[in-house]
């Protein structure tokens, strides 16, 4: 018997207080917590200034893809935003509890939450939560994306590292703002463009664009994140033979390309029908055999 | 007897459901919470995206300074981010009760955070903290300023308003970073630099300059928060015959001014005796008189 009103698998929480280093009261560097009581203070740097730094990790059938690349990257945005650098194996430990701990379901996603921690204290503060994926299947059919001004340059990463671009922070506000500025020109996602000219990524996902038989994204050196698709992506692609590189590209690029694609661990690629008023070729076949590699079926 | 080992009287917590309208179960739209117990989900919207407003508003021997200009301003950056209109009465009766609990203090520093609320309910999470302010003495006796690039044109206000910019949003991580920056080159503050030339705001105040008998401070069209502190110190200059007014400044303009200071509601008028490289004008008897219009002393 179950009081809920939905078939909803329930999310699972694991809290992670070991995740910059043994806890100082020698308790366990891990453990599962009540996903539906509040769990966090106000005065967690997270709360009061955005100050801290995430993960997003898929997981198909129970298996996560792209764990040590994920990790790697916290470690990447920890060492941007000047945070204690994080003990990868410890929270891969957790991640594989959350999942052991979860409903089998066909899609897990899993957040990794890694914040400064209580104002004054110095400890960052850690959690995973794991929780059935949305229903992504339309966006993956196939997505119009509108392209939107980033107002920075993409010299800003080497000249400006204050302003974190390429570090993935909880500092979010804006990459959802533009979000629901897409939406309401009629798109589904939004891509951003650098005051250079070139094109970047999307708020929350990686460009891929095909150009004859070259596969194209944008250099991390522009301040973008290195995504953890496009890793896979790339890897796969040049054992198959083609050539995968970063590349700087202007929108007319990508709307004379012969494909494009959003990529995100949870979404997986999502193919471009058009680029702002621009439709744009789509291979349902090609973005079949990425979806087979993101999910780590080959 | 207290157990506890400091002598800083304890933080109030005010958590206020009502305020983006009477709350649905028909409770009362504010109430004093635990301070010191965890009171967030992990899935309410500022934490996993910084997605939300603040404001932070000074109250000097018990009287909070500016509460409808501060309140006035947390609906302008709802508005910006899309977010439901906040009850301003109700919010101010919340402050005034935070006030109240709390033990009599010389200087008080209330939180106002607007949340865009748990994923999924579409009601914003709201509450203020009311804490003893830390000792600012050091920082009002004088600071050294960094200035550095901001990376965005003062025109992103007008052309890209998903940029936030102007929005006093709780994805502050870039703000922080500044400050760290601005530590790192030995200043205790930085003053943002447009890509245009022209000087912005501090990570966390408002910048004020003097020409002669001229008050400046930066235009709120070019992408900066519309200042409490500058509309209490103009309004207040205005009435003794001064001229004070909104207008684009240069590095240069600040750094051969007669004076300049970084405005804040909790930090008061602090005066910039170093930008950069360059010692600037201090004048102790005008920044006295600033802080005494700041507390509601004259």
């Amino acid at each position: 018997m179950t009081s809920s009103s939905t078939d909803t698998p329930a999310p699972v929480l694991v809290l992670v207080p070991g995740a910059a280093g043994a806890p100082a009261d020698g308790s366990d560097p891990f453990h599962i917590a009540d996903a539906t009581a509040p769990q966090l203070s106000i005065t967690d740097l997270v709360v009061t200034r955005g100050d801290g730094i995430f993960e997003t990790i898929g997981a198909f059938d129970g298996t996560p893809i792209n764990v040590g690349p994920h990790l790697a990257r916290l470690a990447r945005s920890a060492s941007l935003l000047g945070l204690p650098a994080p003990d990868q194996e410890a929270i891969a430990a957790a991640v594989d509890a959350s999942i052991e701990a979860h409903a089998d379901v066909p899609e897990l996603t899993i957040r990794v939450m890694y914040t400064r921690g209580i104002e004054g204290n110095g400890v960052p503060t850690c959690w995973i939560d794991a929780h059935v994926s949305d229903d992504w299947a339309p966006y993956r059919a196939g997505i119009r994306v509108a392209t939107l001004d980033r107002g920075l340059a993409t010299t800003v990463f080497e000249e400006s590292p204050w302003l974190l671009q390429g570090a993935k922070t909880l500092s979010y506000a804006v990459n959802m703002a533009a979000v629901r500025e897409a939406k309401s020109r009629g798109a589904q996602d939004a891509l951003f463009v650098a005051t250079d000219g070139y094109v970047l990524e999307g708020p929350t996902s990686t460009l891929l664009v095909r150009r004859g038989d070259a596969y194209l994204t944008t250099p991390v050196s522009a301040g973008v994140l290195p995504g953890t698709c496009v890793g896979s992506l790339f890897e796969a692609l040049q054992k198959e033979g083609h050539e995968a590189r970063e590349q700087l590209m202007s929108v007319e690029d990508v709307a004379t390309s012969d494909g494009a694609w959003l990529l995100s661990s949870t979404r997986l690629a999502a193919p471009i029908t058009h680029l702002d008023d621009v439709e744009l070729p789509v291979d349902p076949e090609l973005t079949a055999h990425f979806e087979a590699i993101l999910t780590g079926r080959v």
